[in-house]
């Protein structure tokens, strides 16, 4: 794909942008700093890699690899600070759980443990609480992954909103092959697992701020660990998994293009969403495509591998409406080209705002 | 010790008490739910314990021990939301990487790896942060833990309370033989490594409730696998250790009294508390023994080997000012009692409310 002058500049542009050293501009921290698009990948670069620096942190993956004695092991973290915590499909304790599960199973590894902090704000009714311990012990089981330790923090009225939760999670790396970055290649498949953005919608609906309901629109808040790995035994062409979380399935991709120096080209038609969410993306003006699933992944396959990965996908429940949505190309390397139904072609960037706060 | 009939009603009645099933009352949380104290006990094993059980969990104790692959490892977490940010001696940061430290440490295992989970308030100054995250740096370096994964989210201003840190930890337990509560036998000594509430009552004098400064006093927040390791390798007269944070060195020995089914006789002359600690909690009406360190640990020890463990913790920078400040004896099994400067005995019970709410 050859760019126009024109367009050439647009590229020029980015990368000069891409090549500054992150520097957090801002005097205070803003929502958009914890969306995860532009300013959160700045903060993190910026301010967290630079005080943290090691080469264990430094692929900045889902989840970090360890070796200890005899085990290859990944942990991961993720806080989890959604608003209403109760919704369709879910709850926090569902999020707190699944989200770290996916984590893991995304990494190729098999989720063992988990850790459970808690911060509650003064006021929080018991009754919610015990709602929100019983959903991650159902989680949990569901998983099959042991909470075996934990905290409980409370705030004074005021400085809280509820409950905020934190997990921790320690897998076991079992696929002898090793997923990274770095096996990514110009023609291979991009596959999404299911329909995108039921998450961020539902949120947004369960708050009311659109004053329109659908009821059939559920989260897809999902424990991935058994469609991940039915698909890692069925295929060797698996390069990188990601779950599609703050930020969607276009921020995912964006991190991919980057990482692997590639470009991603996405055929906007072919990508699964429903037409609820739709719809309501529509009305918030925003693309599915930066809507927050959890539990989708974003899986890059060797193109001959493709057929049969989807195959496995859409065996498992879990998978049912997993798509080839777009292919690995050179260049431009480090952007995401959107196709369009009408023949179009886009830079589809990250965000830099939030315009979805507080969905996970 | 035979107690009189008077006090054989009161042991009785404590007794009773405790035994009850674990039941909530309260309608909603509060802050006495995150003290340490008695509210948090039954917070735990009411909704937690109850949702979560497993064998795992089951001990509370610091950390959870695991058995992956050839290795045993010890899994903890903390979250942290002290108030304010910084204070004499170190700031949340410090607090956040050394307090899972200790928790591992004391648990018998080196520090290994370290998740950061950050919860910060839309407005929070981006300099705060800067200072946070190199405070977490410093202590992760003096502790020999490497910061491997992390997460950020951004809640709207008035939800959060500038900022709130998650850390998980994990370690590696090397130590061959086996620390836990079924090794405490009446006759044992217990020691604690240094002065005690200093941390406390710095975060009560830098939040300026008490009118009062104490211009020498400073958080003795600090990591204790160095002084620990000294201790366990020194001699294997360590039955158990207990980092004294939330609830302070009552709240611990307390937990050991329940645990090992003993009573913890403590000599209140013995136990080394600063004059700027003294005074201060004096004023605030509580008793310094239940007031939180960051750096400071019980140990129960053989008593043959208890002066052995105070030389080799008086060697130490963090144990110089160690002392045995009392022995277990078989009863009153599951009490702590306290005999005082005037002879007398009292009954030191866990805490009902919170008289220092958000101390770490």
């Amino acid at each position: 794909m050859t760019p126009s002058d024109r367009e050439q500049q647009v590229l020029d542009r980015i990368e000069r942008a891409r090549r500054r050293r992150a520097e957090v501009k801002e005097e205070r921290i803003t929502l958009a700093h914890g969306a995860g698009g532009k300013a959160t990948r700045t903060l993190v670069d910026a301010l967290f890699l630079e005080a943290f620096r090691n080469p264990r942190l430094e692929p900045l993956g889902d989840a970090a690899e360890l070796e200890i004695g005899c085990s290859r092991l990944a942990l991961t973290t993720d806080s989890f600070v959604v608003t209403p915590l109760f919704f369709p499909g879910g709850d926090i304790g569902h999020l707190a759980v699944n989200g770290t599960v996916n984590d893991l199973a995304v990494s190729g590894a098999r989720p063992l443990y988990l850790t459970a902090g808690f911060i509650l704000e003064e006021g929080l009714p018991v009754a919610d609480l015990v709602r929100i311990t019983e959903s991650m012990r159902a989680a949990a089981d569901a998983a099959g992954i042991t909470i075996v330790t934990g905290d409980t923090k409370v705030v004074q009225r005021g400085k809280g909103d509820g409950c905020y939760v934190n997990t921790a999670g320690i897998g076991v790396v079992e696929h002898a092959w090793r997923l990274g970055m770095d096996g990514v290649r110009p023609g291979d498949a991009v596959i999404v697992s299911g329909p995108i953005g039921d998450h961020g919608v539902t949120i947004m609906l369960a708050r009311g701020d659109l004053g329109i309901e659908a009821e059939n629109l559920v989260s897809d808040t999902a424990p991935l660990h058994d469609v991940v790995d039915a698909l890692l035994l069925a295929t060797p062409g698996v390069r990188i998994m990601r779950d599609a979380t703050r930020g969607g399935v276009a921020t995912v991709l964006n991190e991919i293009a980057r990482a692997a120096n590639v470009a991603v080209v996405v055929d906007e038609d072919a990508v699964p969403v429903r037409q609820e969410v739709r719809g309501a993306a529509e009305l918030l003006g925003i693309d599915p495509l930066y809507v927050a699933c959890e539990g989708r992944f974003v899986a890059v396959v060797d193109a001959a591998e493709a057929d049969r990965a989807i195959d496995v996908l859409r065996d498992h429940p879990l998978g049912a409406h997993a798509a080839v949505i777009g292919r690995v190309a050179a260049d431009p390397a480090g952007l995401v080209l959107l196709k369009t139904g009408f023949g179009g072609t886009r830079i589809c960037d990250v965000l830099v705002g939030d315009p979805l706060p507080r969905i996970c």
